[in-house]
């Protein structure tokens, strides 16, 4: 069993790292509070006799030898959170991995193959669109070129960001070859906690798509500019997000417009031009792509009433995905043995194990989220459910470790 | 006659001021660019022999003595503009205002009265909220107190940026009576153009009131919060946007939301709170109250349907002023002197001669906007409609001057 005390301890100390109020975190990526994250991330590793490696999209890994020269376990998640996150979301995937290791070593347990952490870059796409892209360049899906030009909303580029926290690694470092890699998360949905399971076995991840709405009209003055004259991109926008939730709803699939800009931006202008994103999802990869097709086309639809013209950018499309099997029925078994109750459910959020999965036999465990929250400072997840994932984790890699 | 020649010189070089591509400007009040502009207008005013002096407000007068010791007539509007605004709109007004005592002094006409032109502080209202600031502040509207605690978006006040400048002058030189304020500036709507007319005698400024809406439901996580289990603000303000636009064509009034913000406007969050101006206006203030209480109540519907919570904050309120009908129709009788076409017109936008109106006598000339479009870069008016503009308001100045 894991030291729930130690882990719960280094949870804290990781919470103390970008903290906002209301117990929340802003650790966007590459930003000065990961660097702070990372060093102390990096120093737990030192500390915990792991080696440490960096790798060219700034993974960073710990690595504990085996006993023979196999392929390692790989376990891990990531350390950066939303603008207004919680403490939870990628934290325990990584924290949880540090205490796996953490107690073998109180046992001096020795296991035949090598056991490595780690924590992924970028992987809440908040500050670099899109998400999950260190990992995904790992898996051949991003070039290292796109990866690398990345800008944030300020024009900062990835490649710059990375270098300027001194965490751009080598390419020679990159994960290669593993036996399995398990990432523990929480829910970040409702499905746990009102059916009263502890332990979520993860079946896949829903596909999704990102695309960027640019809407321009014409700006003009609000005061003099009668309201059959105007083009006005944010009135029509509004427009626009009423029928993405109508077709969402009426399809079935989870529809979002998270992000949008206005400009010029002022009280007294006409909006000329508004920027808005459309994250799309759903594990049926035919009906998401029917539904968005559709919303396109009464947006569109809306764009001509109103004279405004409409231009929809892609900016990230990720099909469906299923995981290991086997790996998910050891889950559910070790969850068993412990005596904690357990169910496989489908991810709604991507994981970093989306695209490791394309690389080797990858899983999933997932703990309850208290009222579904994530992405917000009211996230939560309870001690004693990160106490049995813990614990699931370790068995289920001290397991896979003597394979 | 004034000389166009040196008129389209002036406005030539101050267009190089904050200069953005599409031949357009923005020169934020108090910024840096106005800094730059203030100081180059005190030169021009200085080389035509004014008298400089600043109020504590930041307003800017020039005075050229009268042969006798009366009340002065005073011509001026504002060099501050929108972020992507134009180059005449309140620049024509202080512009020609200067021309017009460049004129007096070519021909070395002495007047009975003094002549004061002013430019004044923050008009717009882009950068510090509401617009007309300081002629509200001269006017008593505006307590000093208030418009020295604005702050702009990055939370920089007033009172610090007016010091930043170098433009934080004395109380003492606020003008406190003239004889007469006349106020030059572009219609920024379609009427004089659409109708073939030069000039235009402005009847008065349509009531306008301007409040800020703040829609607060729960942020979430975009993959895995069901539809039904949102409260997304955005969804809920744009149904809101809907509501007032409609509710606008109904009854008439115009309305606009010109300014929105998202929390925490990342792609894959549902937003938390979403924060929007909504500007209100029309001549008839009983039909505009009870419109915008309508927009209100119906906002509140979405709001309870939705489960968000909604809250009205109000930010500026100004009824109808009806300006001087004499000066219209001194207006009106030059024009028709020099041979111009001209026409009463009410203007939809506000101005600083709104509130001078509530110190004196004050009457507006309006010239074409072309397209009726203003605040936005491709703001024009052509040279002829500028020339007869300013011959009509030196030939109204010299009347008024010598009375
Ligand atoms: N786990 C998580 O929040 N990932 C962010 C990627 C996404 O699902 O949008
Ligand atoms: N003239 C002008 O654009 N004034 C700004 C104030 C307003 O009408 O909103």
């Amino acid at each position: 069993r894991i030291n729930f005390r130690r882990l719960k301890n280094t949870i804290d100390k990781s919470a103390e790292i970008g903290e906002i109020p209301g117990n929340g975190l802003k650790r966007l990526a590459l930003s000065d509070e990961d660097k702070e994250m990372r060093d102390l991330f990096k120093s737990w590793m030192e500390e915990t006799g792991l080696s440490v490696r960096i790798d060219d999209f700034g993974n960073m890994y710990g690595r504990r030898e085996g006993k023979r020269d196999l392929a390692p376990v790989l376990i891990g998640s990531h350390l950066d959170t939303q603008p207004r996150g919680g403490r939870f979301d990628g934290i325990l995937g990584v924290l949880t991995a540090l205490e796996v290791v953490r107690t073998l070593n109180d046992y001096h347990i020795e296991t035949a193959r090598p056991i490595e952490i780690i924590n992924f870059t970028n992987e809440e796409g908040a500050r670099f669109e899109p998400p999950m892209m260190a990992s995904g360049g790992l898996a051949g899906i991003f070039e290292k070129e796109f990866v690398y030009s990345r800008v944030d909303r300020t024009g900062k580029s990835f490649e710059d960001e990375l270098k300027r926290i001194g965490y751009d690694g080598l390419q020679e470092n990159r994960i290669k070859d593993f036996f399995a890699f398990l990432e523990l998360h929480i829910e970040q949905g409702p499905v746990l906690e009102s059916e009263n399971i502890s332990i979520g076995g993860v079946e896949g991840i829903q596909g999704m798509n990102w695309r960027e709405i640019t809407v321009t009209g014409e700006a003009d003055h609000a005061g003099p500019t009668p309201m059959h004259l105007r083009k006005d991109a944010l009135a029509a926008a509004s427009k626009m997000m009423s029928v993405i939730e109508e077709t969402a709803i009426k399809y079935g699939v989870t529809a979002t417009v998270g992000r949008l800009s206005v400009t010029p931006d002022v009280a007294n202008c006409v909006p000329g031009e508004v920027v808005f994103s459309l994250d799309v999802r759903h594990m049926d990869n035919d009906l998401r792509m029917k539904t968005l097709e559709k919303m396109i086309d009464e947006m569109e639809k809306v764009a001509l009433e109103r004279n405004v013209s409409f231009e929809v950018e892609n900016l990230w499309d990720s099909e469906t995905t299923l995981f290991n099997e086997k790996l998910r029925n050891l889950i559910m078994e070790t969850a068993e043995k412990y005596g904690y109750t357990s169910k496989s459910i489908p991810s709604g959020a991507g994981h970093d194990a989306k695209y490791m999965n394309e690389l080797g036999p990858t899983a999933m465990i997932f703990l309850p989220s208290v009222n579904g929250k994530s992405h917000d400072v009211s996230e939560l997840t309870l001690d004693e459910d990160i106490e049995k994932g813990a614990n699931v984790l370790f068995g289920v890699i001290k397991r896979l470790a003597n394979d």
